[in-house]
């Protein structure tokens, strides 16, 4: 098999998550890295690519640069990731796009509501497949209980309880840190720390498994370590179409919690349980029935469950392997695609830039909601 | 030593909180049960005494009268311990504190602030001891993590995130139920159910263990089981005094749990959690330290809540033993204000009248803002 | 109801067990404590038993005398209840037997086989009860495996895999302790420490829950702590009648265990599990499907398992109610017969002499089995 | 960075583990897979290899033409990873040392012990790198309990217990499956199953965390599935050189378990405890403490152990990064030495052809023992 060459914008020297997104797609070897913008340095950049086995020419201190030439080229890139801090997604996708570049992007997708819905529209204009890195939905145990739900395993659903509260924020950052920028400028990271970096995660997992829209949020956004400007710690009340309610709640100040996003569904007939840091169960509770501890790998899970799950049960997959999970339907469906080939439904099974837009809009209106003095705001 | 003299009123055949009560009582031996009001119905209340072992004379099928005759014998009851329904606690209570005797009454304790405003102010001018059961406090987990707090070692607290989940209202209840009233008529249960039943419990364990005075409320009550009046359902956001927030969730409709009252307390310098299903042990992480458990009898507790850790480290204790913890000081408070000594603070190491008024004001003004649309409401 | 009378022999001031067994008995209230000799130390005795309100005539210094006039007085005691240390059980046993007098003794029941096979021909003879308080069969989750059991869920026993770990003896006692010749002395504990305390739970939890025979031991007994005589530690293989295989471990050095009685029970349909810390539930797997976690009081329970449950799910119960639980069916079992009803074998749901002739045999086997450098031995 | 050339031997189409570790190796990219011998079937081995990308001309039917072709070559491989069935390894790994090829074999090495001492020898003369594949000794968790416990942190070691539980050949295997003669021939499998296959992950696993060399074992392998010939459950005891016990099981008919490998570590200042399946997890109880739980990534772990760890705390890693990590120091050291360098006792941090024989004996001892009536046999 062929692999498809991808290229890459960020995840220069030092940066963490781009090293994540290249790991995650060499596991499969489904794709191959030949093109970078690793840096705005140019020496940097190059000096990153090269370590990374790039070709020179292929290495650009300007993304504009790189989308035009690469699409120039025969054997030019099929894809990039985007993994630059988020200001700049807009931009950068955008460039991709207009020439013809499929994108794969980090989340949260963009500042504005409105630079969101211009990339749906130019990459369906564009017929160009756009993926959006919500990790966490390419546990095969959250396919499971989307599955699960979609078959109606929990009837109508009624209340859902998400949360993800971490710890690493508690104290005050260091100000001459590299990172505190990111924590204390809303000219960088939005208007929106904690819900825009972790509490986007709840509301694509919770729409992931369950389909819920939100029609009205009532959000309350607070800044509950001395001296910091965004807020650290969220709580957030959820109205969705057809009567369920939600409560969802994110915070970076919770002492004893590294990553714990956790979701927990109610419906008519039985309730769901699952959580990041043990990502390989859940528990499903039928209505008058004991609870049931699912396990990865040895109880039965449906087939597009099941496809993304690797090694047999009790031998843990983390979170490489549900970033992995993410590139793989994205370049078996950009394979087909490039070959021709029509893309079903099916296809599809990565978050989509519909996905991105409605985390921005989920951001967007919380804040929102948080400065009208956490009142109900509609969708 | 000689055991104190109490009455019941309640707690009648096929009422099961009220053998917990007695239950609860007879596990230290301090009180004896000597006079009751089992039930309205005379033969039946008589029946029941007599099961119970107390004289014939001193069963009794009105409350006044019970007030009225065993406050003038020599050997009358000392206390009373009220275990009838909700609506009818304030007279009962009344009663009982006209004629000087002291008073134990189940929570919510009123159904409105008014009611256990007076009770408060009764118990004060007749200097009589009132004590609301608000089992929950009462395990030495719950007191060693109150003394945790007050000592300081999560320095100023954060934010509160608290939850009473439960699945025992999850499907409709049967109409011709003796129990359906209680859940469907607001005339028998107040204006809330499970807010009044289950989230009064979380309002009362965040304030005994932090002492956070709650001053502003937006809560949203569900119904959300088809055909149900009143809510099983609760969220509300919670601002304290001082610049800490909140998050409390109650629910009824929560497949998969059986009681699950779990509290989650974080501060400047740590964080703290607990749940009573697992009433022994409790989590403490400090900042920049791995997380702790604690458990009750092994490692060390304070003084004052290793008093109520009755078998070593490992032997399970449980709501009958928490419910003693409640009796055991009140009793002890009582025998020594007869003895004619002073009480100190340390004394009165129960939920106290003001506790109950506390909780009926944070359901009625929950209530509030629910019909307001889930708008912030001032306590 | 009339409360049956019962007298106590050990449980003086100071000692733990006695207190444990009279709350226990007090939970149900079918009993009341008339008689006693708690210390030999006849003052000591007598100033104990005043504070538990026994009447002065019946308050002995010597067990003989108690046994022989509490038989001849008319409302004499019909049963006692034995906490002394283990080498006086026999003795104290079989002036009770003799004089007519129901017995229920602490475990382990003697020394020597002889003796307890002594007790066991006695009883029966005398057509006495006699129950032995192995506290861990009364929880409900308990009876409710034994059931599931002998229903056939597991089918046929392949492997039991049960430890007891507990840390309280990891660190040297001190000699001048009262508790030191407990630990120390072969003269008081017998010629095993932590088998005979905690190992014989785990002989007995397996016998009553499965139903399987021993037949042959190897055992090491370890000795880990500096200076200590006696076995601190103790790895147990074991083979039962029929095939079924099984590893026993106890300790009390295992730092990090507070009283942690864990079984594993399984057989050719499926897997059981089952914790002491954690009483009210326990996990059952069947063959080819999820873990099931069933709680006490919300899964269904089998009537002669629900019967032992006082309070609804999630209100944890503890050993004060698994206590409770083997004195409930004792005294139902003797007023049954005092009324001079025909006992059924669903009337003897408690662990009987046999039971403890069992543990006796079992302790005296592994320690001649380590004796001989951890060999095989025979039954 | 140049990659390093390797060479694999086995892992071909449908071979589950062979993939596993190409998976690993190209986690790090420091290593390319550049020559096979996949499988026995010249054409299927091409077929598959070209399927990986390699070359036609580096693809081979016979493992001896591939470690003398490669041998020869300019450009040959450096190292050989040898995933073939065990009976297979020795031939494989020597003809390999002789041609002057380091090598990385699957475990258990060898079928016997002088094979594996053959093997030990030859890389030694040959001044060859020798890899085992160990995979759970890889996780950062274990890199930091082995520092903990030589740091002193548990004191000397008192007792060991370790299990390895699961379910998966609870059921007859199908005798016509292709699996079928690896569970019930000896003539492939060896003398032991389940010891062989999951037992010596207990013997490498304690080894490794606690240096303690076994001197005496007592062994009972038991079929316990009808029809089976060989050991599907193992329990031994143990006595370490320096009078530390220890107490294995394994078990591969444990209905709810997966691949539980748990380790519990007691020494007289402390416990550990960690099991497989919570990789990112262990506890520490020193004495007179509260249980410490430790996370990767989160709390401070030494140097040595948090080179290891990828990603940051509560993002969980598994068994691929825990196979990455053997193989990271291995092909670290290897080019520290390619490039003349010498190499320190840090450089080879992976388990190496002395804990491959370390394994082959404790089977081979075990297998005695059981073959003897489960007496005691030395090391």
């Amino acid at each position: 098999m062929t692999q498809i060459a991808y290229g890459m914008v960020g995840g220069g020297p030092g940066a963490f998550i781009g090293d994540v997104h290249r790991k995650a797609i060499r596991m499969d070897g489904l794709a191959v890295l030949k093109a970078g913008s690793f840096s705005r340095d140019s020496e940097k950049s190059k000096a990153h690519g090269r370590e990374l086995g790039i070709e020179d020419d292929r290495l650009y201190s300007d993304y504009r640069e790189m989308a035009r030439k690469e699409s120039e080229r025969a054997d030019g890139i099929k894809f990039v990731v985007v993994v630059t801090p988020n200001s700049t997604h807009f931009e950068i996708c955008k460039a991709f796009l207009e020439k013809g570049i499929h994108v794969v992007c980090d989340k949260p997708l963009t500042w504005t509501v409105e630079e969101s819905e211009e990339l749906e529209r130019l990459s369906r204009e564009k017929d160009l497949l756009f993926g959006v890195t919500y990790t966490y939905t390419g546990y095969p145990c959250v396919k499971e209980m989307r599955k699960l739900v979609s078959d109606g395993l929990l009837g109508k659903i009624r209340f859902v309880n998400a949360e993800y509260p971490q710890e690493w924020l508690a104290n005050p950052v260091d100000e001459s840190s590299p990172l505190a920028p990111w924590r204390t400028d809303p000219a960088v990271s939005g208007a929106s720390n904690c819900l825009g970096d972790i509490g986007s995660h709840i509301e694509n997992l919770v729409a992931t498994i369950t389909g819920l829209k939100i029609e009205r949020v009532c959000a309350r956004l607070d800044s509950l370590v001395d001296g910091r400007t965004l807020d650290d710690n969220a709580s957030v009340m959820v109205e969705y179409a057809g009567g369920a309610k939600g409560l969802y709640w994110s915070s970076q100040i919770a002492f004893g919690y590294d990553n714990a996003l956790r979701i927990r569904i109610f419906g008519v007939k039985g309730g769901l349980e699952w959580c990041q840091e043990d990502p390989d169960h859940f528990i499903f509770t039928p209505n008058g029935a004991p609870k049931q501890i699912f396990s990865r790998g040895r109880d039965a899970f449906s087939a597009e469950a099941q496809r993304y799950s690797r090694i047999p049960s009790g031998h843990p997959e983390g979170v490489y392997e549900a970033f992995a999970n993410i590139y793989k339907p994205f370049v078996e469906a950009l394979a087909k695609k490039l070959d021709g080939k029509k893309l079903e439904a099916g296809d599809l099974d990565f978050p989509s830039v519909g996905a991105g837009l409605s985390g921005v809009r989920f951001i967007n209106r919380c804040v929102e909601s948080n400065k009208n003095g956490s009142t109900w705001v509609d969708m």
